[in-house]
């Protein structure tokens, strides 16, 4: 396991048992690589060291493995966001907090944001509904944010949804081109990122 | 066909000669679909109305059909963002040009943009590098326009390379929502882009 991996593992270290959090990890690296088609069960049981048929004991099927992914993923960067968001004591401050947040999850868990954005689509079907609505819960954030400082006369504001999704959007795609090769830190594109947001609201510097 | 894919068809109608358009445009409709590995060249050739043994006359690989793809695809978008952004008269006008027919692409052809932007590593290595070289235009042309309206005292611009790529995501990512069931048109998806992105260089309005 190589440095950045480690980093990663962090987010998967509640995963219970043993076995099951090699598994999510070993599906995640293959699949980060790979996408969800172009990764085997066979694949993710190698490189958990284990068989095939000791995976299918902790996971039915390589759709339940996603949704362990994404579940995990999704749970971690909203509570990472909201906390976030929380600590500003003006929407200025929040939505700040919040940029800087999500954009340094998605450059820190790269692997994990590729395949929690990327291959959603893959779900099984109630799953993939259990995660959209989980999802939702962004959008209502940062719409609140908006509102909040839209209100507050702290930001110019026309256009609250489609604001509020072009700034989760640019965080999105941290995840298609950040990796340990590129010369910033996480939390040096997460600097400029919050800049450009709040400029983006027009709030004031 | 459905409308949308008649949409995207007009970007192949220079493929020749006619079986290789078809093949083009069953592999991108198949790729957009499952991704690059969740697709097999039989599946190609049955979309197109061909046996694998007669898609293998026109490609000889799966990868090369992503390169025609690739190629093709980067070209097409690369003339009409040029085009647009030397139609400004002013680096304001240009980046508001660049960005309007960028995202309008990106949205109108989400289909090609997404192959084109999320299937990139599949690409044999040498395809790979050329298309890879294709893409430092984009980057350059960007940073230019941003150079140019920072030194006529038009934008404020603390990191041009950060911001240039910033850009350039926000309307790579449209690829990844956007459908035809958004309730928001192409060109009124660019209209609030090109704002957005204008606040974030502090563009007078």
């Amino acid at each position: 396991m190589g440095e950045s991996e480690a980093v990663e593992s962090t987010l998967w270290a509640d995963v219970r048992p043993d076995a099951s959090r090699r598994l999510t990890m070993a599906a995640l690296e293959a699949m980060a690589e790979h996408g969800y088609h172009g990764t085997t069960t066979r694949e993710i049981a190698d490189r958990a060291g284990m068989s095939p048929a000791a995976l299918y004991v902790h996971y039915p099927s390589k759709g339940e493995l996603l949704y362990q992914i994404a579940h995990v993923g999704h749970e971690s960067l909203l509570e990472a966001v909201s906390s976030a968001a929380r600590s500003g004591e003006t929407p200025t401050e929040s939505v700040r907090g919040f940029t800087h947040t999500y954009v340094t999850w998605h450059a820190r868990y790269h692997r994990t944001a590729r395949v929690i954005q990327y291959e959603l689509r893959s779900l099984p079907r109630a799953r993939f509904r259990e995660i959209v609505a989980l999802r939702t819960r962004f959008d209502m954030l940062v719409r609140s944010l908006l509102e909040e400082g839209a209100a507050a006369g702290e930001f110019a504001v026309d256009d609250v949804d489609g604001t509020a999704l072009a700034i989760l959007s640019l965080g999105v795609d941290v995840a298609r081109w950040y990796s340990e090769r590129n010369p910033r830190s996480p939390e040096q594109v997460a600097d400029l990122y919050a800049v450009l947001v709040l400029r983006m609201l027009a709030a004031r510097e």
